[in-house]
């Protein structure tokens, strides 16, 4: 039988968020974090909104995912999200020790690989996937803003 | 007349701060934001109490303090903490383009200057302010923890 809890499957959900976000003028960046290919948060950008810098799509889904486990380890744990973390993402992310971080298109500015913020040594990383939605949806979000 | 308003003032309420979190049991961390000589939003470190990696007292303080201000950005604000912070919260606070940060003792393990996060161009950074009140707090947290 085919596995069809692939990261493309998964990525597609955060995507879904990231879509939520740039219906609410957010800048469209989603998440889920996914344990035994089953999804336990979701959330999409929130900094407008919410009038906060820390309201990430990756920050959310870290606090969501820990209260859903009851624990703030997040073992055994995949974090879907579109956009590369920037530092304050990847920096809880390393307090998280995830265990896997999927992310879909490069953020070249503030990026954590640009800018060497450091993970945990137990933490994957995989990059690139659905990148080409992922990143259009992006592009299609700043070209709206210039208008 | 002498202004009582120093350094020193604001970094005597992050303590207190460090001290409610050493009392509950807490890595005892403690911060304050500021402007114009007014506390606009005190924390301390809340990780294991809301089993939550993101629960640093910075980060409570930036989301506090942008609320009060109802705005994102903490200009003209400084934020006073106990200890270096790591790359989470500079991460963090990079986003919030705070103007100053002062803060007490080093941390040469997760803190940021160790660890190369970069923060917005226009944060001012001011180290070892009551570092040896603030560091011996901390090392009596982990000798007590020891025990």
């Amino acid at each position: 039988m085919e596995n069809i809890f692939t990261d493309e499957y998964f990525m597609k959900k955060a995507l879904q968020e990231a879509e939520m976000a740039f219906e609410k003028g957010e800048i469209p960046v989603g998440a889920v974090v996914v344990i035994d290919n089953k999804v336990i948060a979701k959330s999409h950008n929130l900094t407008e909104v919410l009038n906060d810098v820390t309201a990430h799509a990756e920050m959310q889904s870290i606090t969501a995912a820990a209260n859903f486990l009851g624990g703030k380890y997040l073992k055994n744990c995949t974090l879907y999200v579109t956009l590369e973390p920037c530092q304050m993402c990847a920096g809880a992310l390393y307090w998280s020790q995830i265990s896997k971080i999927v992310f879909g298109a490069r953020d070249e500015q503030r990026g954590f690989l640009t800018l060497g913020t450091s993970l945990h040594p137990k933490t994957q990383v995989v990059e690139g996937v659905l990148a080409s939605e992922c990143g259009t949806l992006m592009k299609a979000f700043f070209a709206s803003k210039r208008k």
